[in-house]
């Protein structure tokens, strides 16, 4: 079987919000055997939506709308919905009494425009929202599923997990589809492409193999489907272990288990800990550890010295250091490791100092030259690279690195 | 005149990648009057290729394509455009010296697969891609333009602003489009409806309002299309200025004058420093401030004291403070404040600690309970909220929250 995917709104058409829910339902399908065959961004307008409905009725046997549920003037999913189902608006009793409770928890007025919420389509199914004042809904037409929701990130997020998923999973029958991916790290995707061919080529046909290559990091995914989990799940591994022995000598990591991931579990594995002194990368290196669930098992803090001046002050860097190599180079990355090491009372540290552009800074390195530097309890490890002129790719590509670099050092310590 | 795009890829479909590619091309048409319709996501296969193409050429003038045009195996964009014209592959010499030369500068041994980049549809017009090996191609069918470029963002974006949006001008009659979009922090979407109910009912026809409300902030954006230029900027000014009338007393800012960069333009202007110190937050600060270029000017740097041990060492909060109050308080947030505008010598700080969650790590504060103080030249001012449940909202809702205390601060300085 086949989803579709419809997101609402005209900000989504203008640039102003990137459409993140889509990606999110689609992962959750997938878990559950469901593929999208079409993601669709359209407008806040009666007739683009019923256009985008009739589409996808042709080609999907469940389509998921999102956005447009709102109280103010420019939401009116709810009434093309209507328009299409040949229904009308009813008020919903639980829906109100759950409304009228949300705004008095919160201390807030109900406003007119808020008991609205609680109208919906008087044959649909209502799937009530904890998160919110807009409920979802379900609702059947021609052997095809509607499912409306709003599109506040986190209300659609629990409904789909919450609701719709399990009656997708009651209603359809489903094969099982399986992505894993593998990310290899330093080099090229045809050097790649070159390497696995014959073994591409010799790919069973329900698997399917995709290159994406960004930032320095190439992903090999596999996307399998079959109507046998154990059996799916033990042809793919198969066929990944066929890739790590191809691919040996090359850094790789599981993409489910990124590097971030696979670090912690090594450290925490090992009872070791970790500090990082930043420069260009703002706190890029903290923010990435610290995404992941459980980082202050290992996780000592950085200290981002943005400023010169604060790399002596906080670091411990010495002024002499700065000015025989420039604040832009291996030794003060050095030294910037070992000094965030010794302050933090960290087992190993990572430290970044460059220029990431557009401007020279305080250096006179060019821009996109970037120095990492590994502290290890043996010692100190520094690194210099051209990472290109783009602000924001210098900034992405050198975290990559950084990690990668402190991968291997704590894989052969 | 309409333009829509079309994202190839089943990373995707299946949710493994963000498509931020669309939302880019839409802001940039946007700017040259261009409006866009559609945004489709459909998977790498031949049909769906040709169907989008199809149904797209109904219903715009302009097609950009995005992906698919890699070297590997699951790439086929190319020869399905040469199948929807009628048309076939030839070498391009200056694209293949381009591939080459690529080549030999990196030190890369060039494949078959690599040279096979520079094969292009017989009819179309090449658009030189600097940055990467696969040229953008422009071809035209029954008065429908259709551009295919390639996926990787920084490669597209610079097709798109060097040679496509210039083309564009050039070919079409365009409108003037205008997006204006003013922030507001701390009130609620529907409360926000019923104070402008009345001047929005009296928008003029060319004027379109909406509402975006995400992580305690909503959005007000007025688009507006029109012929002449200065008229539509001083019609938008008009209702610009209204607005920030009728909403007299709520913290707004401009959206493309972002809170952070608001902030950043009064520290410049007034000679002020600015230092972080970072708990839960992780380097988020730090990262939200140093993504805008120029932030060297006013900003020293943060402290991320993520271990509880660190806040003592790096920021000198007592250790009494602490075990009277728990990590998680207004005093040990004032305190880190305080440590950390002393440490790096500024004369703002924003410190911040609480409780993200999932689990309840150092202190016994309720999952989502969070201190943010903000130190001026003239003492410190700590506060508590509770932010809910979710990891990423808490932390989301939060930054949002310290720069929006900060530019109260700032400005009342």
């Amino acid at each position: 079987m086949k989803a579709e995917i419809i997101a609402i709104g005209d900000e989504i058409l203008i640039g102003q919000v990137t459409d993140t829910n889509s990606g999110f339902i689609a992962r959750e399908l997938n878990q559950v055997g469901v593929a999208v065959g079409h993601i669709n961004a359209i407008s806040d307008g009666r007739q683009e939506i019923l256009d985008a409905i009739r589409l996808a009725a042709t080609r999907a046997q469940l389509v998921i709308l999102t956005g447009g549920l709102g109280p103010t003037k420019d939401d009116i999913t709810k009434q093309t919905l209507c328009d299409y189902f040949d229904d009308h608006l009813v008020m919903d009793e639980s829906v109100l009494a759950h409304v009228t409770d949300l705004f008095e928890r919160f201390g807030r007025p109900m406003l007119e425009v808020n008991r609205q919420q609680a109208m919906v389509p008087s044959r649909a199914q209502v799937l009530h929202n904890p998160n919110g004042t807009a409920p979802g809904t379900w609702q059947e037409k021609n052997g095809v599923v509607f499912v409306s929701l709003p599109g506040v990130p986190y209300e659609m997020k629990h409904l789909i997990k919450a609701v719709v998923l399990p009656k997708v999973v009651e209603q359809f029958e489903r094969p099982y589809i399986l992505h894993r991916t593998l990310v290899s790290y330093g080099v090229g995707e045809s050097f790649l492409a070159e390497k696995i061919e014959a073994w591409e080529d010799a790919l069973p046909e329900n698997i399917k193999l995709a290159y994406l290559s960004n930032l320095g990091k190439v992903r090999l995914r596999l996307s399998a489907i079959g109507s046998h989990k154990a059996e799916l799940e033990a042809q793919v591994e198969q066929q990944i272990d066929a890739l790590y022995r191809l691919l040996e000598g090359i850094t790789l990591a599981e993409e489910d288990s990124d590097l971030e991931l696979s670090i912690q579990k090594l450290f925490v594995k090992r009872g070791f800990t970790l500090a990082t002194a930043e420069s260009f990368t703002g706190g890029g290196l903290a923010q990435a550890i610290t995404t992941i669930p459980g980082a202050s098992a290992y996780y000592k803090g950085t200290v981002v010295a943005y400023a010169t001046e604060l790399k002596e002050q906080l670091l411990g860097v010495p002024a002499s250091l700065i000015k025989t190599h420039s604040v832009v180079s291996v030794p003060v990355a050095e030294a910037m490791a070992l000094g965030v090491q010794q302050a933090l009372g960290a087992d190993f540290a990572i430290a970044t100092t460059g220029n990431a552009g557009p401007s020279k800074g305080d250096s006179d390195e060019a821009v996109g030259t970037v120095c990492i530097a590994i502290a290890t309890p043996k010692g100190v490890k520094g690194h210099q690279f051209q990472m290109g002129k783009n602000r924001t790719r210098v900034v992405a590509k050198s975290l990559n690195k950084a990690f990668e670099l402190l991968y291997q050092e704590i894989l052969n310590f």
